[in-house]
């Protein structure tokens, strides 16, 4: 244990929300032995503080996305069958691992595309990079996707990055998006809702002719709550 | 709509638990449009009736594990990476192509069994039988069980029939478990807690010398809830 | 402390959700004094595990009807002065005897019959039954009933064997009940309406012309939830 | 409907936790029919406002102790057979008309005796007064109490009026509880220990040598919730 | 401590709801240092006892209202802007001392006045009467108001001794309140409303042309739930 | 309502957590009424939508400590008599005056002094900053803090800025804090705790020779959960 006189504190905001280290660690039980005797079965605690969020792995790499979620990308990915699946904000990598093996057991061919400002988190194994596709860009800068123009659809956009949000979905609007394509928001809804409600209401209200919400998606889990956007109209 | 007096009705107990229809259908939005204008956002409904067990699925099949049950299933798989998964009671089918999707896109030798009395229900395709045997066979009559004696290990044993359940248990742990090999019984257990507490205590502390209970998976979901044992010593 | 080799064990789900144990046995405090001292008297303890269903009880028999239950079957009996309860499920039989000793403290002259395939666990002493009469027979057999056909109405028929129905309802309906008699389902209506919500729904809505439910009883307990159906129509 | 300046207000506080009206009235369906129609039992309605304490009732007496109270009551007669029942606050009188015929199907000689400044509000018809004892006078004076140190034991004393309760209690130690008796409060112990924690505390400990808390019964109910007390030592 | 036979206790129901002392004592930790160490920070226990009702003070002396009520009844003062406040029950007498600071404070020009029918447990130093006058009078009679004929508008009449209060509402709407006046009751509501329900709503209709319920205030806070009333037409 | 074409988005993420407008607006009830009709008294809605955490205010400007954060800052400024309060972040300054005017009532001669890095957004007005000093300053930035060595002590600290938390702390400790005086972090302990929370308790637990924690404090709100900290040990 160190002095505070020596230690260097890391700003612990920095993380945004996905947490102090990007490696998944097992769970260890502390205090308690993990095989509990079967003769005083009844008196096991119940709680062993595995509930944390830093728990979820997939594969041995940290996963962002919690099982209901997960769920309901499962039905998403199995009813839309996307070609492409564009992720802001890749951190450990988990996600676009495991969306890459989702698509490939449902036997699609989809490219998935992580992009984020620092990829040196990353934990995906070099082994493991097929069908998925890193750059290390500034997701608030409209340009970094330019390159996406020729992304195969259907497709699923969605921002886990959180900076500049509204504006990306506008470009996504306009050069992006092909008639039920996705755009989903992740985790920032409520957050929004409490601290900007007049902002969210009137940025939302303003993309009513071009996207949709489907209710399906938008209600099957607490990440996913009212952020599940659907292109409504035929891009011209 | 029919009238009472025409109609035959189906025992709904027979079902035991698992549902009046073993096919997985997808969620229909009643009521309401499933896309929800953006600009009367803030006013969408949130309950829209799909939080019921029936939508549970994994491609296109009912599947009666729940999400975090899966994730906890996941972990076992990641940790044990077991050769063989036994499961009792098959009715669609669905955990058992996932089990087997799981253990492949681990990268793991692993065959599932699936045994249950009435296998008429089973909604598996040919076409997705590899690595998955199903018996038609009473899970109650032990000798059900001895084909399994050359299975290869590790090996987890999940009792989902729920019937002659302690005494199945005994013969794997005589027969069949070896040091680490996992017996695993979903659901029964706040029930039997419930309205057998005392014979369930008693059965338990029966197995005090060669099961323990793995404190990790018994913690995690509430399917698998106090009902992941673990051999603990050498079978000789 | 037995051994597992040497333990036969029986099927816990025998016994159908009403326990290992027929005989009521009262609360017995464990790690701590019954008698708190007032001294430490904002100290004591908030939880003794007496939340258990088996503690219910009437006049040292077990009772599985819980409190909100019994005042709900109370405030019926008294609006219907009932001339026969019949009651699929016997078990230990407490709740045949609490019935008949409502209905006497009422002044009702009422017969109460108890119909199970297994009669060796009830626990009613000899003399304690007057006005009650006990059957053995399968529940599910409809020929069962036939005996039924002279009893005294009002009359209300109450299943809690859970076996057959919907069969027995249509029986009741065609052959016994008069208009103003209940038909009763304790317990599966919410098990039921998880697991084969449309079958339940259709076959519900099969009775439309002769039953109706009484939304006073019907929302007065969790056991009686949406299962107290009134007999609408003149049998003719 | 009339108007304030024509009203003659009685004073709501007067009532003291029982109510406006101490007739039982039954309760009616408002603006929904009471029989529902089965071909849209899934759509009725779950809240029908019955949740109300004044629903309560026993053979038409309004009943102010709830189905829980009323089977901890159940049990403790069942244990202790009391000969003698006094209850201070008498009300409408359901609860001296509910422990009468509790004790007489129990086949217990017991005399219920109530207590109240005014009677003037009690219900018990004259033909329900057997076994029942009404005495209208000040429960706060203590002289009020000399009569019952004739009564007979077992003897179980409630406070169910809340005026000088502590004085009483000292009383009652002091001249007419046995060892095994029973003194009750209802009701009041939450709200005293909220609003008066010392003191409270203070005066329970000031009987440590005289009363233990039993707490099976104290644990069993919220209206009884750490209130009921046993007297521990043989009155000399 | 002492024993009871000594004890000469007070009757608790006699605080009416305000607790055994008028006086703030500051939260003292027991059976844990106040002072707990960072290197066991997780360790914490979180509940130290201190949300009883009790520990809510204005500079010293002990208040009443809660945080929630507070925060709503300055946001009535910032609104009105009243230059009169009458509250019924003074106790320890914090809430009058902290009415007056915040309207001080608001540059309002306000005087607060208290009565009680016993100022004796009032703690107001003499040092903190300014803009203060308290009454000690029977709140129950209706002349006691009569010196408030000359108060300055607008007011606020708050009833928080709760004896009499449709009588003096009356009397209020006949003698005092202006339009855009307040006449608010405090914490009794969801009282009367359980066990009195037919008669507060018929007291409450029959003011229904001279008080309007404010919804902003009236649902603010469960001191002043469904409490808050307005004059709604000017008095002749 | 503009065409997402049109609208020029503003980063939501960019108000960190404390909204999109710093100016209070009161609230407005939409859809119903303010003023309710007593005639229908017990069919007014309860929610009005005024949870929202943008409705507290002092004296018109916009407050975001809510009422129980409020109340404990009360008792700590009641209890420490503090001649400087700190606090990194001002956004509309609604708690600056806030602080000023309580410890004037107090009779405190307190100098409040707020840093932020645009202070553009603050609404405190010119008549209404007497002992309010603010500074225009990257909180992250240590220089920042410099001219605080000559405030007078005791001290209060906070952190509600949460850019560079820890080694602000550090710094404090250092070159600030006197025994006695206290660091506060708001709002963010609860977030740092699930996702970084190693991290966190390893940061903690440096400072366990010059810090604790003072459990009154750190148990009386949501925003002040486990983040009042006081310095344990003389500054040399």
């Amino acid at each position: 244990m160190n002095d505070y006189s020596h230690e260097k504190f890391l700003d612990l905001n920095v993380f945004r929300g996905v947490g102090e280290d990007p490696v998944y660690h097992p769970p260890v039980v502390t205090g308690r032995p993990r095989e509990w005797p079967l003769d005083q079965w009844a008196d096991a605690p119940r709680d062993l503080g595995f509930s944390d969020f830093a728990r979820y792995q997939w594969r041995g790499l940290r996963m962002l996305k919690d099982p209901e979620t997960q769920a309901s990308y499962h039905d998403l990915l199995w009813e839309l069958r996307p070609r492409t699946i564009v992720e802001l904000g890749v951190y450990g990598g988990g996600s676009l691992v495991w969306f890459r093996d989702l698509a490939k057991i449902m036997g699609i061919d989809c490219q998935v595309i992580g992009i984020d400002k620092d990829l040196s988190r990353c934990q995906i194994p070099a082994s493991e990079r097929s069908n998925i596709s890193l750059y290390e860009a500034d997701c608030a800068e409209l340009e970094t996707f330019e390159p996406l123009r020729d992304a195969a659809h259907p497709l699923i956009f969605i921002d886990d990055a959180h900076a500049n949000t509204f504006n990306i979905m506008k470009w996504a609007v306009d050069h992006l998006l092909e008639q039920g394509d996705y755009f989903i928001i992740e985790d920032m809804i409520p957050y929004w809702h409490r601290y900007s409600p007049k902002l969210l209401a009137e940025y939302l209200a303003a993309f009513r002719d071009v996207l949709t919400m489907d209710m399906v998606y938008a209600n099957a889990s607490s990440q996913l709550d009212r952020g599940v956007f659907r292109r409504s109209v035929v891009k011209e």
